[in-house]
């Protein structure tokens, strides 16, 4: 029951059922991390201890099966709550309103919401549910990656890796007291600056299907998939890292602008070994150099993962001084830590 | 040339040729963390800047494909060199003498080793050659894997993930300027007072064989695997996360008291969703109540990894009051890092 059938590595889980992988894990979480408050019951993640007072307050979520994503990056400096739905499936809107109370200390409360379309209709619905009490909700919708566009489940561009950039960014503005206007609109340039683009070399398997999302052959890999399984551009041939890197920053550059300072990660999905991401950083670094830009800030390692999906994607932001600033400012959380 | 066949996750590996990988992600790990220094050519990762003057200098290695073991260890607060061999081969001793030489400020090295025939060997080797210098050098080695002894490349225990926990305490010993025999002393404390076991759902694959290192059923996991795939003490049905996590338990509890305060780090192997690692981690935290002891600091994540195995392991340390007061003082590094 635990596993499917395969030649190679059988898609088994370390789990207790599928049904309670979600509160497992955030009960895990909660015995981890004595910086967070973990509301199993209602799928909540909250900072634990003193938050600064009449700061704005940040909450993002989505589908569990992405961590670090969003529950790692609850703390200083970062978000003040999570809502974890149900793996890749949205959070419900009464879990984000009862997140938007716990943050709201009257300053408002900002929505960080990758373009799903559950994830924008329950964000939206919870909006609602909190002007009714008269907590003033602002929302920033990350759209970043450049493969395609109206793909399964989203209208648009789906939003990936530049989620943590806008984490991250908003998240220290908000710190610093600013006041709800200006920390959305940190987080919507942080959005506009940012393009991703993702690779797979192996599929994804949900607890609850126990089946891969999709199969791919052999010698094949996925250009441009979402981090649900979703389709990307097209299917090709397996490469060299090298020109791999070169495929995404190719799709990258042209959305963007690749020279000047940048803030650039490359994201593992779940099951890419650290060394690989390693020599895929070296080939980005290099393909970036040749477009006459420069790596200011880096992120290397499993930051928005998709499972135990191997691949990489890469995410680009052109910074500004005040961006650079703020990526620099300290942040105290499970999956990013600095400078505090 | 990439990939092996494989109905489900065919072998793909983000490289350029097996034979550059270990270069090309020493080169990305120099482009990624400007705290590095790296010799790409000798395979040594040192400190970049000011160390602090007089220290112990402590050098660690061994083969890559364990990442971020050791070269994401090198920094304030723990180690000062990493020297990794090609995948899953121990370094050579003129490699491991370079950075000897580079961290040697009159105080002595410590040098913390894994428990393989290879590591030992060449370790002792360059011990030999630092001596011939005027170098005083001392080892601690590292033997916490309760699952075997006498196993495929070492004699008695294995090393593993008490590595992380040497290295850590050790160093921070050594950054408030005690001795080398102080050090030394820490190191091997720690060292005994920790044990692991590991639990491997799927194998590794190495970039040079491109073939799994080794086969299991479609329902079976392997109780007891060593860190490169060497055989457990013995294959079993796959089971819920509860009961894999009894076993390792009953397994680690046989060697040291889980009553009392403790350092536990259940650390995934390079392919398991963090989700999963969270799931485990509770019922980790679940055994080791119900056996009286308290999980005082802990670890959960990605720490010494077997390239793309699925699995986790589990490390536990007793701690005393001293041994947690190094724990928590602060270390900079791009794998661990908290407050300096």
């Amino acid at each position: 029951m635990l596993t499917v059938p395969g030649t190679f590595g059988p898609v088994k889980k370390l789990i207790n059922s599928a049904g309670t992988v979600v509160a497992d894990a955030l009960a895990g979480m909660a015995a981890a991390h004595p910086g967070l408050t973990v509301d199993v019951e209602h799928k909540v993640i909250l900072r634990s201890g003193d938050r600064t007072p009449g700061k704005v307050g940040l909450v993002s979520g989505g589908g569990s099966g992405h961590e670090p994503l969003h529950g790692g990056f609850v703390g200083y400096g970062m978000l003040d709550a999570a809502c974890p739905g149900e793996v890749f499936t949205s959070p419900v809107p009464d879990q984000v309103l009862l997140a938007t109370r716990a943050v709201n200390d009257g300053a408002g409360v900002l929505y960080v919401v990758k373009n799903y379309t559950g994830d924008v209709l329950n964000f939206q619905l919870a909006a609602e549910l909190a002007d009714d009490e008269d907590i003033e909700v602002a929302s920033v919708l990350v759209n970043d990656d450049v493969a395609v566009e109206d793909s399964l489940y989203t209208a648009g561009r789906r939003g990936v890796g530049a989620t943590v950039f806008v984490e991250k960014i908003a998240g220290a503005l908000a710190e610093e007291g600013a006041d709800l206007a200006a920390v959305a609109a940190v987080g919507r340039e942080v959005n506009e600056r940012s393009r991703s683009f993702g690779v797979a070399l192996s599929s994804c398997v949900t607890p609850a299907s126990g089946q891969p999302t999709f199969e791919l052959g052999e010698e094949e890999v996925e250009l441009g998939i979402g981090i649900h399984g979703e389709p990307g551009r097209r299917r090709g041939p397996m490469r060299p890292a090298r020109e791999l890197a070169e495929v995404a920053l190719d799709a990258v550059g042209a959305d963007i602008r690749l020279d000047g300072d940048l803030l650039v990660m490359v994201n593992g999905m779940g099951g890419t070994p650290l060394l690989e991401l390693y020599v895929v950083f070296n080939e980005v670094a290099a393909a970036i150099a040749a477009r006459g830009g420069r790596i200011a800030r880096n992120l290397v390692g499993n930051y928005i993962t998709s499972l135990e999906m191997r691949g990489f994607s890469v995410t680009v932001c052109g910074l500004s001084g005040e961006l650079a600033r703020l990526w620099d400012a300290p942040v105290d959380t499970p999956a990013l830590r600095w400078g505090r």
